[in-house]
This record gives C-alpha cells, sequence and structure tokens, in this order.
C-alpha cells in the first residue's frame, strides 16, 4: 500500500471515530483521547492529520459539506438531489450524522464553523442557475428559498430523529420537497422532477457503481 | 385580593420563574431550588401548584399548546394564524420559548412530554375542517401536513435563534409559509390569506384589547 493510500485511510479512520465520540458525547464533552482510543490508530498519526478537537470538528464539517452529485438536465434536480442524498445518509453514514450535529452547534460558531454557510451557498448558487435557465419562478429570491431549505431540513430531521430514529427521514424530506417545489418550480419542470423518498438510495448506488469502475491512481 | 386570584398570580409567576432557568440550564440540570429562588415564593406555595420539576416542565407546556386565537372566516388562515402568534411570541414571552425548547428535548419523552403532539393534533384538525369546507387542494394529507408543518417551524426557529438570537424569527416564519401555502391552498383561498410578518403582533394586540374591555369576573 502506498504511503499516500495509507495516509488517506488513517484520516479516514480518525474522521470516522471523531464522528462517533462527537455524536455520542457532543462537542463540548468529548475529548481527543476518546477519539484516539476508538480509532485505533497512534497519537502522532492522529495529529499528523488534525491538532486539535476543533481540527476534527472542522474536517468532519467538510466531509459534510462534499458531498459530490451528478449534473442533471434540469438544475433544480440537482438541488433537490443534494438534500434527498443527505436524508439517505443520515442514518447510515456516522460521518454526515455528526456533521448534522456538529452544523448546528451553537458552540461551533465559536470553535469550529458550521456546514450551513458553505450548504446554503451552494444551494442558493444552484437555485440562481436554475432560475437564469427559466426553471423556477420570477418571485423566488434564491439566497431565501436556500435558506429556508436548510432551516426546514434541519427542523424534519430533528423531528425524524425523535419520532422514528431517523428511520422515516427519506419519507419526510420527500414530503418537504413535495410541499415546497410547487411554489418554486416552473409547471412544466415541476412534472419532470423526481421527489420520490428512494431517489437518494438510487443516487448513491449510482455513485458506487461509478466509483467501482473508475477506481483512484493510486497504490 | 381574593385567594383564587392570589393562586393563580403565584402559579403564573412560579411558571415563569420556571421558564427562565429551564431557558438558562436546560431542563436536566435546571433544579427546584434555583426555580425557588427566581419565582420568590415560600416552597410550600410552589409545591402546593407543583409538585416536581416534571410538573414544572408540564406546566410550561401546557401554556404553550394553550394559545387561544379569534375565530376567521377562512378556517386555513387560523391554521396559519397559529404559528405566526407563536413567531411573535417566541422572542417576546419566556414561557412560549421554554415550551419550544422543553417540547423537543429528546428527554422530555421519558419526564414530562412535548406540546407536539396536542399542537399536531389541533393543526390536523384545522386542516382537515378547512379540506372539508374546500379551502384546500384534494391531495393534502392533513396530518402529514401537519406534521411536515411542526417539523420546519422548529427547524427555522433553531436557524433563527443560531442567526439572528431570534430578531428574525417572524420574517422566516412568513417565508415558510409563502412557500408552502401556494401548495395548499385553493388558488381563490390563497389569495386572501394574511401571510404577513407582523400578522402574529396585530393578533396578540388584538387579543390584549379584548382582555382588557372583558375582566375577569374575579377580585
Amino acid at each position: 500500500m502506498a504511503q499516500q493510500e495509507r495516509a488517506i485511510r488513517t484520516r479516514r479512520a480518525v474522521i470516522e471515530a471523531a464522528a462517533q465520540v462527537f455524536a455520542e458525547y457532543g462537542y463540548a464533552a468529548a475529548t481527543v483521547s476518546d477519539i484516539l482510543k476508538v480509532a485505533n490508530v497512534t497519537k502522532g498519526a492522529l495529529y499528523f492529520h488534525f491538532d486539535s478537537k476543533e481540527a476534527l470538528a472542522r474536517g468532519i464539517i467538510e466531509a459534510q459539506a462534499q458531498q459530490a452529485l451528478p449534473a442533471q438536465d434540469v438544475k433544480l434536480q440537482e438541488w433537490v438531489d443534494q438534500g434527498l442524498l443527505i436524508a439517505h445518509l443520515l442514518p447510515r453514514d456516522p460521518v454526515i450524522r455528526a456533521g448534522a450535529v456538529l452544523s448546528s452547534d451553537p458552540l461551533g460558531r465559536e470553535h469550529y464553523g458550521s456546514a450551513w454557510p458553505a450548504l446554503i451557498d451552494r444551494s442558493a448558487l444552484a437555485l440562481a442557475e436554475a432560475k437564469e435557465r427559466g426553471e423556477i419562478l420570477g418571485h423566488i429570491m434564491p439566497r431565501q428559498t436556500a435558506e429556508l431549505l436548510a432551516a426546514s431540513f434541519h427542523g424534519v430531521q430533528l423531528f425524524s430523529q425523535l419520532e422514528s430514529g431517523m428511520a422515516d427521514i427519506e419519507h419526510r424530506v420527500s414530503v418537504l420537497y413535495e410541499h415546497l417545489m410547487p411554489t418554486i418550480a416552473l409547471p412544466a419542470v415541476l412534472a419532470r422532477l423526481d421527489l420520490a423518498p428512494d431517489r437518494g438510495a438510487r443516487l448513491y448506488a449510482q455513485a458506487e457503481a461509478t466509483a467501482t469502475q473508475q477506481p483512484a491512481a493510486v497504490g
């Protein structure tokens, strides 16, 4: 195994361990030594990648903000896909789940930031592009709608956590888009949108298949 | 001052003190003796009304769920008014704010409950009545939409807390309704709805004026 690949794996193991510890104890109570125990790497290896608890939280937040998605003919579908993919990943991927918890923690504003500003910027940009292409209604203001989606999505996620431990989140997020999109999309575009609860699972399966076909040029 | 009125005032003072303490320390860390100090009532008076910390939390949650609203010609306006009034009260009324925090706390499920089930029941009932009157579109399922509103509202409230300490909540909740109502209301009904950010303030002023004109028959 090449050194670069080993470094990527170590970094990922540390991020996953930190996600688990932050999710269990919360940011304030978690310690780097808790994370070391779970990650099963040396202290030196951990500190090579992340020099503090804040840096670990920032690493998780960056991973949350970096979900890549395939381009679609309808730009508005890409906007929807972002949320449906996260809804699929939240109950399955501890790093995404920890990222959501850390991003909404008021402590983060002082210590490590939040994925929300980057996610909202990207979301507003996609809406602005959809508007230029004539896909969305004229009165929609991209940033306002992007902030509303972020806030509502967060609430739906907390509600699903309380009601079902996140088991129904894909359904609830699909219901959210079903309620929002008729107000946002032109009718002809609305008819072409896929808002189904299993859309996120299909996007994830596609991304996995693509990754298998194109192995990274390392090793 | 009659005994009954004195009891009502004491109960209200205790509820307000508990709201302040729960908001500052959170449910888990708050103690009845903290609440006693803030309320400035005797231990006996407090325990006459509330026999435990759980009972105090339940008292706040009941107060949150009991916001009364004037009847409107359009039933759907009453549905919207519920949220716009709470948006107006959240930054101003510590009991409403503490109720919102307590209702979303996972600890509440074990210890004192949540206002959400009662609020969602009432909201679903109002939507069902609006549906019977032909005010809302046929595909809307009252309970599903009531749950979505509760979840989204909660997210908007947390977002507003993080962004502005709740200063912009009336605006953000108005934006939420502007995005949802075209999907819910019949076009002719939509045109008659008042979704303005200052609607909650106007409803509150009306309620205050009515209360002044009709003093309670005590004293």
